[in-house]
């Protein structure tokens, strides 16, 4: 037993024990006549005081040489502080020691180990240890724990079963791109990683396994954008026997119970909104309602005149800013310039203040009047001290751009506080999107949802306008979870890969299996996944995965710490049957 | 809603109720004027009765269509049974269906989906998803799933966090054989699966996380031996600011709490022997204690004579098999050509009889006497009406063999039983082990093991003979976890690697990153390693890990059901960089 008690335990009731500690010297003030050690762990701070008067010269001596970070073991006397610290349980006793070990000297950190920490990013990550030493990393950490374990009980109560399923399963085009593993033992065959367990879990209902979950790594070789990760945590649910509303109802009690759990708030019924309302009020699949700002479309009020920019426009949008008006016109000028960023791709913008006394003042006073403006006030809900921001051009490209815009303004203007949570079901997503690169459509959630049934004719006419029983939940702003009902007849699944462009062969030799899953007996059934890394972070009331990642890659898929990937010996390549290209 | 109920739980309390349920056909018993249906989900069956004089004609037709396995949703009365079956709990009831819907229809299943089922083991893996519909597989899933959670729960009340480490990390080639996945944005490079989360656990101890936990999949690139997996489940546990006894305490603890949960059982401290005496005892270090036929060993009694195969032999060993007397002579001579067979590899069993009247009858008459014989008798702790064995030869071979035979014999009496619980711990492993191919010591544990403190200097002069501080934990002859103390100073594990064959440049290449590390303020540390499939399998009563994987893998490490691993695209290849040798 190296320690009887934890750092962060000790208070007055323990005055007069002896006691035994372990941990890290965070701070080590040396009065020459006096040594206080603030000693740390995993649990809190507890302050070790030496002193020459009853502090054995040899303890006192080995008190002086310690630093930063050195390991040591005291052993002591918990006694009553002079000067008392009320900010932390432990601030009102400190330890009198009268052993004293060394159990691991320290060199001096690369950055201080403290909540602002004067470490970059690179360097925080290469010496990642000593990050998590670090409270806010820490504490999102074993924040991260119990969300999950919060979680697995609640689905486990709910008679879900969590599955293990297999790492080391097949390449399928389809999708992003996998990650694959060469077989030693089938020469010239590749295992991949998972990128979801999907067609693992949909065999489990046909299994007869009804409420399926499991928190599990998936992977993907994708070209990494900001805050994405190679690999990233799931959590995957799938059930039997249930419609659309079963799977909604199912896991908005999950959310509603974390929010609760770990917020104290009750959030009441998640609204609902299509995936066309949401297109057409926020520009954005994935809309942030915590605040308003919604799409006035304008083109009714706006194509009358003489400004051709609109007048050639497929789509006009503007937005109401909340006490916009008092913007400068440099900070409106700075806006426009945003917009123009490359990023977003606007052309320009006009605006529009909304004067304290009713009237307007636009950019394009010379086309437009005062009626005219106070429609677009009304299209946008503008109120007097506003600013009307609007953007024109083709329908989904201005749409995207003045989604970007919102969420600018309402990033900038504090309107995403991360306290307040706002879930929303996004509903009824299109079926299928199409890919100008190769020419054809794909499954915008995957091959495996199923279409609204009465639209599954239009398949053959208009593709573009078919729905799908598909549903994506956004949290604040951020997709936590999306899933579908499944297509469980192997007539209408071979018929969806026919129509995504699989010949019969490809279809079978990828997804024979699934299809032949389901001649025997498959029951309706649908599911959702949810990102755990995203879900924690929103949780936590943040919005970067990676700090809630004990050990993240970088934006090129390395681990810098360990330095991974590295080349692999040519014995190893041998063994694999492959070798390198060049 | 596709379901009111499942089909396990109707009682006569709900007679008169209305209900819905929905599942699968097990079985259609036609008397023509009436149709009797069991209908099976995850919960249990239930049984439907159609009637010519209750049900409408239309509906007895369908129900007279049913096949077996066909996905049907019924609604109906509940009503009480005629004649009841008292096995089921919902066996004094049946609906009186109203209403039937065929919600898929299925072909005949390849094998019956019955708790003994005819169908072979390969048939069953093809088809896994209608395999894992019957009980036992179904059962023992969601025994894996209770166990999992207990374990999760467990460890976090008593203060570990579960924390996921990275699945692409970096190869190296100590240990079993890795899997690699080719990098495509680094090229040349490649990541490996990780074979346990050792490092990345032993940095989070580093960063002050004192108590880690994860329930993780790991990966091994071996030659599979029967029932062995390529990617298994691991329980990995680390904790900070301990010795041995801390964390054997602890996981006896975590063994104890599932004990009594998943058997009511209590088995009391666990008894703790070293490896030597494992060794001497039983011939092998995952001895089954439930029960005797410890080995006697019989040199000082068996060299004495004229028996040249004893005398040339370095050990000659017994064990007294219980009431043996009895095995007829071409019992006794199959037991013979059991050990004389390959995989065991003895070259002759001499035996003893232990009449009733305290005489003996051996093998071996002509060289050995009563009293010698009696001495043996001593030796082993033969009764009367045992039957001694005795195996002789190379010490680590014989002991080998007669550990082979001793678990034969204890499996053909009976003396394995599942449902009696015998965990042990074996310490003081040796540190290194001599490997015969690369001619050089190999770490028998990992490299990070540390060795006994004072027995550090032997490792210059005799490194066989030092000890390590590492320990398994036995269960029912299974080794079920295994950990260590570890090194945590950066000169010792320098040390090792020396010792282990790595050069400084290897050393630091592979493992530099551990190293500096240690040089941060590492606190001492251990841990252990459960392997999950196999404490999940013995909890369960059984020894086949594979029928608590939902979809394993074969002996060649494929999954036949989805056919992987699988030939892939050359555009494939070409993005990672690489190409197949032939």
């Amino acid at each position: 037993m190296f320690r009887s008690h934890t750092c962060g335990e000790l208070t007055l009731d323990q005055v007069g024990k002896k006691v035994t500690l372990a941990g890290w010297v965070q701070k080590n003030r040396d009065k020459g006549f006096m040594i206080w050690v603030d000693l740390r762990d995993r649990y809190g701070i507890t302050q070790l005081i030496f002193d020459e008067e009853r502090t054995p010269k040899s303890i006192m001596d080995i008190a002086k040489s310690l630093g930063r970070e050195f390991v040591i073991q005291v052993s002591g006397d918990v006694i009553e502080r002079e000067s008392k610290n009320e900010k932390i349980l432990t601030g009102e006793i400190e330890i009198l020691v009268t052993d004293l070990k060394i159990l691991n000297s320290a060199l001096l950190p690369p950055f201080t180990i403290e909540n602002k920490t004067d470490g970059g990013e690179d360097l925080r990550m290469k010496f990642r240890y000593l990050d998590i030493r670090r409270n806010p990393v820490k504490e999102n950490l074993i924040f991260r724990h119990k969300v999950t374990m919060s979680v697995r009980n609640y689905l486990s109560e709910k008679s879900f079963v969590e599955i293990e399923t297999p790492y080391l399963i097949k390449s399928t085009p389809e999708g992003a791109r996998d990650f694959v593993v060469p077989s030693r033992m089938n020469e010239g065959e590749f295992y991949a990683l998972p990128q979801s367990p999907q067609t693992f879990k949909q065999l489990l209902m046909v299994g007869g396994m009804d409420k399926y979950f499991q928190i599990v790594k998936c992977f993907r070789d994708e070209d990494l954008r900001a805050d994405r990760q190679p690999e990233f945590t799931q959590i995957d649910c799938e059930m039997a026997f249930v419609d659309q509303e079963d799977v909604l109802n199912t896991f908005e009690g999950m959310i509603h119970h974390l929010l609760e759990e770990f917020h104290g708030v009750s959030v009441g019924k998640f609204p609902v909104m299509n995936y066309d309302d949401a297109m057409r009020r926020y520009g954005n699949d994935k809309p942030d309602i915590r605040f308003g700002m919604e799409f006035g479309e304008l083109n009714e009020v706006s194509q009358h005149r003489d400004f051709n920019v609109f007048n050639n426009s497929e789509l006009v949008i503007g937005i109401a800013v909340p006490g916009g008006n008092s913007y400068s016109r440099k900070e409106i000028d700075q806006l426009i310039d945003w917009v123009k960023r490359p990023q977003v791709g606007a052309l320009g913008m006009v605006y529009v203040r909304c004067n304290d006394d009713g009237s307007f003042k636009s950019s394009v006073d010379k086309f437009f009047d005062q009626q005219d403006l106070a429609q677009w006030a009304t299209k946008t809900g503008a109120e007097p001290g506003d600013l009307i921001c609007v953007l024109s051009g083709e329908k989904d490209k201005v749409r995207a751009q003045l989604s970007a815009l919102r969420m600018e303004l309402a990033e900038r203007n504090g309107m995403r506080k991360p306290n307040e949570f706002a879930p929303l079901w996004v509903v009824d997503f299109p079926l299928l999107e199409w890919d100008e690169e190769t020419q054809r459509y794909h499954a915008m959630h995957h091959p495996f949802t199923s279409p609204k049934h009465d639209q599954i004719d239009l398949l053959a006419t208009d593709p573009a306008s078919v729905k799908a029983n598909a549903y994506d939940l956004v949290l604040n702003g951020n997709e936590i979870g999306g899933g579908s009902i499944r297509i469980h007849d192997s007539e209408t699944q071979s018929m969806m890969f026919d129509y995504l462009g699989f010949t019969p062969e490809e279809a079978e030799s990828q997804f024979g299996f699934l299809m032949n899953a389901f001649k025997y007996g498959a029951p309706p059934h649908g599911g959702i996944a949810f990102g755990l890394d995203r879900l924690v972070a929103i949780l936590g009331g943040q919005e970067t995965i990676r700090d809630f990642i004990a050990f993240p890659k970088n934006n090129s898929g390395r681990d810098i710490m360990i330095d991974a990937p590295s080349p692999i010996d040519e014995d190893q390549l041998d063994e694999l049957h492959i070798k390198l290209k060049s």
